[in-house]
C-alpha cells in the first residue's frame, strides 16, 4: 500500500509498479543449442565474418581473369575442379580456371566466376564471349554480409530460432542470457479437488486453475513449481506462503481466498508469513481484487478464483513481470487500437474493463469481436471506464495476449 | 510430377497438392495434463455439468424464504454455516438460513442468496428488508453453464491453456488427440561443419540449418530426428534416404544439394532410394528450387541451402502439412493483406515473391515493413508476379508466420 493508492490506480500505473519492484534475473552462459526462447542479457558479436571466405554464388567457372586481349571470345584453360568444402589449394593462374560449385571457395588469383549458362567447355578449356562478363563477378567476397565483431543481436532479444541460426553461422557457440525465473503457484479452496480424482462429492470441484496456470507458463517456456491445492484453513496457508518462500521460486502466484469472506485467508496469512504488500486492488476489473507484493526476494501475486480472471490477470500482470525479470527490451503487453465488430453494453462504467477478445486482420485494418466462451482469446479489449456503450466500428485499445 | 505442371504452379495451388497427398496422423488418448499445444481428433464433451451443484455467488446468508408475510423487514434464523466445499447435509427449514460463501453449495430449501452487505445480522437471526430482495437470488444454478454432455471443444482444434482447464472444469481426465508427426531432417553439404566444431577450415561452413530447423520444429512442439550433415557423395546421401525411410518419421526435410551441379544429388538419391516425385519447382522464389514427394509413408521436402529461404519454406509449406497431418481444423498459412510501411522494388518480376516481413498494427491499420537481417519475420510478404516496384501505401497480401 506503500505507493499506490487504492482505486486510483490505472493499469499503466501498475505496470510501472511492477516494473519497479522487481530485480532483474542474474545471467548465464548456455551453449546455443539451448537459446531457443531465452532473452539475451548481453549483445552478441560475430566470432568470425560471413562468408568466412570469397564464396562462390553460382555454378560455374571461377578464372583469372587476362586483360588487353581485344578479342570478342576468351578462352581459359581448365586447370582444376573446386566443390563446396575442398578449396584449391594454390594460385590460379592467369589465363586459366576452375570448374566451381555454389559455396566453393574462390582461389587467390580467381578474379571472376562465369556461371555454366554463360560459356561453354571444349576440350579442356572454356569459352566465353567478352560481352558475357558483365559487372556481377558472383563472387561473395569474404565478411561482405558481416565482419568480425558486428553485433549480431542486441540485449533483451527473445531469442527465436532464425537468430540461432545467424549467431551459429558466424561461430558463436556460447551466449549470454537472463536465468530463467521459476514460477511456483497454487490453488486456494477447501471445495477443490485434483483434476484427475473421479467421485467429487457435493459441493466439491475440479481445481481447474492448476491446469491453467501450468499451461499457461508452459506456454511461454516459464518452468513451474506446483505448491498444489491449499484448504481455506490458516495452518495450510501459512505453511505453503513459508514454503514458497524457502524455495526458490521468483514468483509466486495463489488463486482464490480473495474475497472479504471469513474462510479468504490469503491476505491475512501473506502477511502472517512476512509478506510486504504493494497493493491490494486495481482500478480495472477483472483486477478489483489482486494482491501484489513481495515475500522474501519473491513477486508475489494474489489472483481471483474464477479461471477467466486467472487468465487474464496471468496474460496482463505476470507476464510482462516475467519477461521484464528477464530484461526483455520490449515491454510486454503489447498495446494497439482495433475496430469492434459488433456493440458491446456494460453493465457498470465505474471502472477500466478488460474483456476476453478475438483479434481479426481484414483488408489491412483490425478488426476485434468477443471471444466465444470455447475460444482461446488472442487479445484483451479494454473498455475505459465512464461508458456504457460500446458501438460496433468504434475504435478500443486492446492488449495482445 | 505427376499432376502439376513445372513453372504453372502458384502457391495456393502447392498447398492444395500437399494436403491431397498427405495422409492423416491416426488418434491417441492422452491425459488432459498432457494435451497443451495438441490437436483434439474428436469433439470433447462435458462429463459433468458446471456448476455441478447449485452455487452461491456471493458471500453472505442462504435463506429459505417464507411468503406472504408483509413486513418490510424480514428475519431468518440463522442454524449453520456453508463454507466452500462443505455442503450443510438437510433440508434448509423454511424460515431459516445459513451463513455461505461464494462457491458455497445451496441446500435443498435454500431459494436465495442475501449478501452481506444486503443483510444485518442480529441475536442469530438475519434481518432483511423486503426491499432488498430483488430479482437476482444470487445462485448459479447446477448445469447453468454447461449441461453433462455440451460440447466443450470441437474436433481439430489446437489446444490451448484455457481449452484444458475449460475440459478439466467439466470433469474430462482424457482426450483424444491426433498423434505427433516426427519430422527427420538433414543438412547436405561437404563444406558444412557442426556449429561446435573449433577451427573451420578455409573453405568449410558451419551448418546453422540444423540448429535452424530443430529451433522450427521445437517452436512449434514437434519432435525431430536429426540425421547429421551428409557430405555431398551419392553413398552417404543413399544411405542418410534409406535409414530415413526405415525410421518412423512422417515427414523428412533435406536442405542444400538442390542446384543443377555436378554435387547437387539429393534429387537423384531420392530417387534411387525409391522415392516418388510430386513437384520439383514451385513458381515462386524462394521456392523455384524445391522438391517434394514421398518416400515409403514419408512426406519429402528437399529445401535449398540459404536459411532465409529454408526458414520461408519451413513456414509456407512444412508448417501447414505438419498441422494439416494432425487435422487442425483451421488451415495454415493465415494470410491477410497489409499496407506497405516503404517501396519495394524487385529486380525480377517472372514468379510471385516472398519477402521475410514484419507486420505492425497501428491505428485499426496494419502496416508491413521488410524485416531486418537481424529481425524475426512475424509475416511473409507476398509480391506478385509480373509487377516491378510496390509502393508505399499499397495493399499487398502477406501470410504470418
Amino acid at each position: 500500500m506503500n505507493d499506490m493508492k487504492q482505486n486510483e490506480c490505472c493499469y499503466q500505473e501498475v505496470l510501472r509498479t511492477l516494473f519497479r519492484v522487481l530485480k532483474p534475473m542474474s545471467s548465464e552462459m548456455i551453449g546455443l543449442e539451448d537459446g531457443l526462447g531465452r532473452v539475451s542479457s548481453a549483445s552478441v558479436t560475430a566470432s568470425f565474418p560471413r562468408p568466412l571466405f570469397d564464396e562462390s554464388v553460382r555454378d560455374g567457372y571461377v578464372i583469372a581473369e587476362t586483360t588487353g586481349h581485344g578479342e570478342s571470345v576468351q578462352r581459359y584453360r581448365i586447370t582444376g575442379e573446386i566443390p563446396a568444402g575442398s578449396p584449391y589449394g594454390k594460385v590460379l593462374g592467369a589465363g586459366t580456371g576452375c570448374r566451381i560449385m555454389t559455396g566453393g571457395c574462390v582461389p587467390e588469383g580467381g578474379s571472376r566466376v562465369i556461371p555454366h549458362e554463360d560459356c561453354r567447355e571444349v576440350d579442356g578449356d572454356i569459352l566465353v564471349e567478352k560481352k558475357k562478363l558483365s559487372w556481377n563477378i558472383y563472387i561473395r567476397r569474404k565478411g561482405a554480409d558481416i565482419s568480425e565483431g558486428d553485433v549480431l543481436v542486441g540485449r533483451g532479444i527473445l531469442l527465436q530460432a532464425g537468430h540461432l541460426a545467424h549467431l551459429a553461422s558466424c561461430g558463436v557457440q556460447k551466449i549470454d542470457v537472463a536465468t530463467l525465473p521459476v514460477v511456483g503457484f497454487f490453488c486456494t479452496g477447501s471445495e477443490l479437488r485434483h483434476m484427475n480424482e473421479r467421485d467429487l462429492e457435493n459441493g466439491q470441484k475440479i481445481s481447474s486453475n492448476s491446469l491453467l496456470l501450468r499451461g499457461l507458463l508452459d506456454s511461454i517456456g516459464i518452468p513451474c513449481q506446483d505448491f498444489g491445492i491449499i484448504p481455506d484453513n490458516r495452518q495450510s496457508l501459512l505453511d505453503c506462503f513459508l514454503a514458497a518462500k524457502k524455495s526458490n521460486v521468483d514468483v509466486l502466484i495463489s488463486t482464490g481466498g480473495m474475497g472479504p469472506g471469513k474462510y479468504d485467508l490469503v491476505e491475512k496469512l501473506f502477511l502472517e508469513a512476512g509478506g510486504n504488500l504493494i497493493f491490494t486492488e486495481l482500478g480495472m476489473r477483472p483486477g478489483k481484487s489482486v494482491l501484489f507484493g513481495t515475500l522474501g526476494k519473491t513477486l508475489f501475486f494474489g489472483l481471483p478464483g474464477p479461471p477467466y480472471a486467472v487468465q487474464t490477470l496471468f496474460n496482463l500482470l505476470v507476464v510482462p513481470v516475467v519477461f521484464s525479470l528477464q530484461g526483455l527490451k520490449e515491454q510486454l503487453p503489447r498495446k494497439t487500437t482495433a475496430y469492434l465488430e459488433h456493440d458491446i453494453p456494460v453493465k457498470r462504467s465505474d471502472l477500466l474493463c478488460f474483456k476476453d477478445g478475438v483479434l481479426e486482420l481484414r483488408d489491412g485494418k483490425c478488426y476485434v469481436r468477443l471471444a466465444d466462451r470455447d475460444e482461446s482469446p488472442n487479445c484483451y479489449i479494454m473498455l475505459s471506464a465512464g461508458q456504457l456503450f460500446f458501438k460496433k466500428g468504434e475504435m478500443v485499445e486492446i492488449c495482445l495476449a
